[in-house]
């Protein structure tokens, strides 16, 4: 019987038949040896990481494969790039992802990203706003982080706010950045949208005599005159993982929001050096990583994020060379690991058809290796083959309960 | 088409890859012949009892399997135990499951089951306790009744009495029994509590004195010195499912549980000579009891135990032997029922791994023969071949629908 598992999760690795691969899947171009060997001893299916057609995001997505119904548990995504960028949430605090941007004097937003502002420009900018003080709203603390490129994160502190704010980020150019509005009656939300419109005000007019700016303007850079926050978000309040199961769990993952989210239901998530959320990231150190990691964890969540990357570039070729890539990599995992006493599960958080460049609500393939699992004749991990395995249909949110079972985590409904 | 349905359901016989069977599952060991004779004729599929991942008790495995959704109407185990050993439950009754079981001068529980008492001496000792007057609830009316071996039900009748207590019984040897505690702060909880509490004492004092226990002590057998009561339970309010479906529903079960959950939902539980409950159950006199029940009732519910209790034992050796007597005997009825008018259902109410011996949240397998289902390739009635049939993965509370849909029993939903 199993008492340890692996999961990995290939970020956006399912997709669609493409023409530029001859009608395969990049999964069926790439021939995964690692992947199809869990495919060929475990149990295979297909899941709606959310419901049948709905493109989740990938904070939902996460919660949902983690185990918690993004319907009752979402508390929007700012909260999990809080966390991601290293800030302690508290229950009340009101998160927001922010881009610094260019806005002409009109308001207009002419660059969405500072014409991609360096992180050494980024991180003086980012210092000079936190903890900055507001006078209409002076009891709010300010907290801003910088975390990669034109990216941040901006948390508010106070008694009597909400995330049921509007975006200032008007999601893009050519058109005036936005005021926030209060998304309900209550007058948390109006606080709160009057503190991040408070906040744009106050902090445009630092960024705009900020000596970086003045550098910028005389190198003939787009100027990062503005904050836009997005994404407001709060602490999702779960029972954690670990106390729901009785188990101890780590994660590794690059991208800020997948660590955000591991955090929020309990996961340590471990540092890995060469982990980048990006495609140059160093597979076989978080190969490694997780090997290591099993010895000390019950359960351990890997994520890679290159699949999605190259998915959102509408590059199939180069999706199915990745793929191969990672299988090679995860290659060590089975090798390394004990497969008397270990599971090990390989999917995907959405479908991102490679020659549609955005996340769909096809379902993703998964396979899961248990020892006694009833596996059946299926030989390959794609999402052709998967579905003929004898796991069926399943939905996100139903996979960490099936794995769990495996470690006999899962608690008797009835007597 | 289909005026009458058989459902057969082998307890636990569900089971995954077993070593000791060279990878095979039970079901797959013992090839039974009118099991695979269903597969190849009905449609076959994978069923969560309750949801995927999720471990069922045997009460609400049923209730589920029965068509009764038990995330919304289960209430308890208690009641169907004090149904299924023929108390008529009123509405406000609380019902308690009991063993016999012997504590030590400080209260620690020293056998749980009080040496395996026979029948004959728990009876007496019963007889002794039901009726009893409590002092400080003397409105409350005590229902005292043995069951089978060390086991008998309480049933405390009496106004503003409450579930949500819990047990008396520790769940092991070697530790003090436990006093009641109220699970909410409602002040039937709070009673309820302490009637139970008081019967423990009161009864305790009986039991102390009787002559079965001075009988027991000079022999040197282990005193029935309490009554440890667990599982608190009262009736489920649900639309009956004859009055559901408009049919006439018969159930041939050995087990209280699974007589009291088939009652409890309005089923008449036919007695059968021999039907035990064990491994020497009288399977042939079942399955003439189920041939003769079909000529009068519209459906017939036939519960077999045998296949759990020898995976409790870890034997999937023995399982498979069992499955094939099953197999054996239910022949019987394939062969002599009208096949132009009758569903056969085979399934089992939960995975048993007979090299775990517990409960566990996977999924089992299921095939329906109807006169006209869309039956597919499956040849085999397993684990794994069922798992490609054309009924796909469904869910516990599907079966009832999905069968009375063949008898044309569901009402249309819209016009």
């Amino acid at each position: 019987m199993a008492s340890k598992a692996i999961i990995l999760v290939c970020d956006g690795m399912a997709d669609r038949r493409c023409s530029a691969l001859e009608g395969l899947t990049p999964l069926q171009a790439a021939r995964p040896k690692s992947f199809d060997w869990i495919a060929s001893r475990g149990e295979c299916g297909l899941m709606d990481p959310i419901s049948p057609g709905v493109p989740p995001g990938s904070d939902t997505a996460h919660l949902a494969i983690l185990g918690y119904d993004p319907y009752k548990h979402y508390t929007g995504r700012g909260a999990f790039e809080a966390l991601g960028a290293g800030i302690e949430l508290e229950p009340n605090d009101v998160a927001f992802r922010c881009n610094f941007a260019t806005v002409n004097n009109d308001g207009i937003v002419v660059d969405r990203r500072a014409g991609r502002i360096s992180d050494e420009d980024a991180k003086v900018l980012s210092e000079s706003l936190n903890g900055i003080k507001l006078v209409r709203n002076s009891d709010v603390e300010i907290m801003f982080k910088h975390t990669v490129e034109h990216r941040g994160v901006l948390v508010l502190r106070g008694e009597g706010l909400s995330r049921f704010v509007s975006d200032i980020d008007p999601h893009k150019t050519g058109v005036k950045f936005l005021h926030s509005r209060p998304l309900t009656d209550s007058p948390t939300a109006k606080k709160t949208a009057d503190t991040l419109n408070e906040f744009v005000e106050i902090s445009s007019k630092i960024l705009a005599e900020h000596d970086i700016n003045k550098r910028r303007e005389k190198r003939g850079q787009p100027l990062a005159n503005i904050i836009l926050p997005r994404g407001a978000g709060t602490l999702p309040m779960v029972e954690k993982l670990p106390t729901k199961f009785g188990i101890k769990a780590a994660a590794i993952a690059g991208g800020a929001v997948y660590k955000g989210v591991c955090k929020a239901v309990g996961f340590d998530v471990l540092e890995v050096k060469g982990a980048t959320g990006t495609v140059d990231t160093n597979l076989d150190a978080k190969m490694r990583a997780a090997i290591n990691a099993i010895k000390v964890y019950d359960l351990v969540f890997v994520h890679v994020k290159a699949t999605d990357v190259v998915s959102h570039d509408r590059n199939p070729t180069k999706k199915a060379e990745i793929i191969s890539r990672i299988s090679a990599a995860f290659s060590t995992i089975v090798s390394e690991v004990d497969l008397e006493g270990t599971c090990i599960a390989i999917t995907s958080d959405h479908t991102t058809p490679s020659e549609v460049g955005e996340h769909s609500g096809d379902p993703v393939p998964v396979a899961l290796y248990a020892p006694g699992a009833r596996y059946g004749n299926v030989e390959k991990f794609d999402e052709i083959s998967c579905a003929s395995g004898t796991l069926g249909r399943i939905r996100g949110v139903d996979l960490m309960p099936i794995i769990m079972n495996y470690l006999g985590k899962v608690s008797m409904y009835g007597e």
